[in-house]
């Protein structure tokens, strides 16, 4: 190829960061950026129609994607889609019930649910995703980089088996417990779709990619290594880390896993998400420079003033220290009754309270 | 007194465990063990009506909470109750509606709200306890020891602000994060009554208390310090820990918080609940003797097979090995959907390999 992936790339803040290398001040970016509590948001969603009318039209999705940017001084965008495409095109009918989480048409509750799950080809039946990827990419401009992801095997094993979200996840837990072969026979398939999905993102343009794990914090140590990192870890080997001459990031992130950090630090990946429940300092400790880190305001501090958040914004940088290899980033993604204004705060007070002189 | 508390106590297996006292087997108790998977308990829920009348009704009380004795060689009782009758006591209506958790009709959302919260007298509004208590002790008749519980001030706070249980917590997190000084008097105010409330169930004949942090997991470090823990030190400071010239041992639980169990042994409290997310070899190097362990295994390993669960009881007693101070405990409450002979399997499981020859 003659055009190196990032060639035109103006602001490479976050790439250095995720690299460790050293940058003028912390680059930041916000899970879920895109999202409800942009007024403009809303409106292209209620254009839309729903959710995943939202996520398949590329042009749309693009235009969400990009929303973000035009109002805060953003390092990186991350494509509008959602965890649970894998599912979805494997057949399980994904959709949004108001004020619901997610919900599946056909959750997966027997062996033969399970040995009938197709493979899937990300190019054909997720080729939405890398329509708005290119087209991003298109209109992005090199302003910043753009972010793929999915939802980590275990992740996505849990929303197919139980249907939907769960405060006691009685039924994959279940099914882990009682048929531990079957879980990981779901698991081997979910993960190598997760890896060709990401690597079909990187070949679409996607310049750095994350791993959202949001349930392995409800298992034990032996069981989260045994049944959601062995899987993330296929997904790091799976996953091209290099396009076009240039490196491509993969970041993890387990909610609620801070103290497995070392052993997510072992697969080999770039950077790690760490939400709120742990310290930078206790992080940086587990990793031993190994990693960047992302994180990691709790999202519920945006409810605070410009000046509450300002000393919650010094508090997290402060954690983390000077070493190089910290994204600011929430420890979660953003709630959607934030007032727009306070992110904007967050932000400045990043930008002004990191940068070296 | 001329009787001391416990002196017609048959099994005092769980006391001894909790003063780290040796013992001939690690004793086994389960939170929630008086519960909807049951169905001789579903028959008493049904007669009653409702919960809240169940739990009012002290004869309904006391059946429900030896029910599981009947069925179960179980080493401890803990009496019928709800986390969330204090708040229930100072005027906030809890009530619950179907396939719902907890409901307040009346949150608690300005400062004039928090500042009009009455105190109550445990021995009035809240008599109905102390009642099952007096009654349950009776019935019980020294068979095994009872347990008394309050929710934490945290939690009562985050049940109280928000009016139910939540996703975000951003109500309760907002008037942390932007009126601190508010939240700190409603603490306070909840802190005073919790303690009255461990006193007058102590005075009544609760022979162990535990506290119950459903969501200081929720917080991070500098916070669950500021905001929980705190509330809790004042609870383990303001009960009385001895009655008719016997310990009362307090141990406090909080879910997901699994890395400050060093900075909860502190308090000076005499035992932790430990969830299944942390192994309880690393709660022990945490704690460093200085308090007794309930816990841990995942509720969802009960939906195993009688095998299957005796392989994870092991895993469990393995973890913490042969030091004395082990309580065997679910690291959350049983579900519902539980079949009770696995539980007899459990239980059967921890008797046969902790046996001390």
């Amino acid at each position: 190829m003659s055009d190196p992936n990032n060639s035109n790339l103006k602001n490479d803040l976050v790439l250095r960061a995720l690299a460790r290398q050293p940058v003028e001040r912390t680059p930041v970016w916000v899970m879920r950026q895109a999202g409800r509590y942009l007024p403009e948001y809303r409106e292209v969603r209620q254009q839309a129609g729903d959710f995943m009318t939202l996520c398949q039209t590329p042009d749309l999705a693009c235009e969400v994607t990009l929303q973000p940017l035009r109002r805060f001084a953003l390092d990186a965008s991350i494509i509008f889609s959602d965890i649970l495409t894998i599912p979805d095109a494997m057949g399980l009918g994904l959709h949004f019930e108001a004020g619901e989480g997610p919900r599946f048409s056909h959750p997966l509750r027997t062996a033969a649910d399970i040995n009938a799950l197709p493979t899937i080809d990300p190019n054909d039946e997720l080729n939405y995703v890398m329509q708005a990827i290119r087209v991003t990419r298109r209109e992005i401009d090199g302003k910043v980089p753009l972010f793929g992801f999915s939802g980590s095997p275990w992740t996505l094993a849990t929303y197919m088996v139980e249907g939907s979200g769960s405060k006691d996840f009685a039924k994959v837990k279940g099914m882990m417990f009682s048929e531990p072969r079957l879980m990981h026979t779901l698991l081997e398939k979910i993960a190598r779709s997760v890896a060709d999905y990401l690597n079909a993102q990187i070949e679409a343009g996607a310049q750095a990619v994350m791993v959202f794990d949001t349930w392995g914090g409800i298992l034990s140590t032996e069981r989260y290594l045994e049944f959601s990192l062995a899987y993330m870890q296929q997904v790091v080997d799976g996953v091209s880390r290099e396009h076009q001459g240039t490196r491509v990031p993969i970041v993890l992130f387990t909610k609620n896993g801070g103290q497995w950090l070392d052993k997510m630090a072992d697969t080999g990946c770039d950077a790690l998400g760490v939400d709120w429940t742990t310290d930078l300092s206790d992080a940086q400790k587990k990793v031993d420079g190994r990693v960047a880190l992302q994180g990691n305001l709790d999202p519920s501090a945006l409810y605070g003033s410009p000046a509450q958040i300002h000393e919650e914004v010094k508090k997290v940088l402060d954690s983390f220290g000077s070493a190089p290899g910290h994204v600011f980033n929430l420890g979660h993604g953003i709630h959607q009754y934030v007032e727009p204004d306070n992110l904007a705060a967050m932000i400045e007070s990043v930008r002004t309270l990191s940068t070296r002189t």
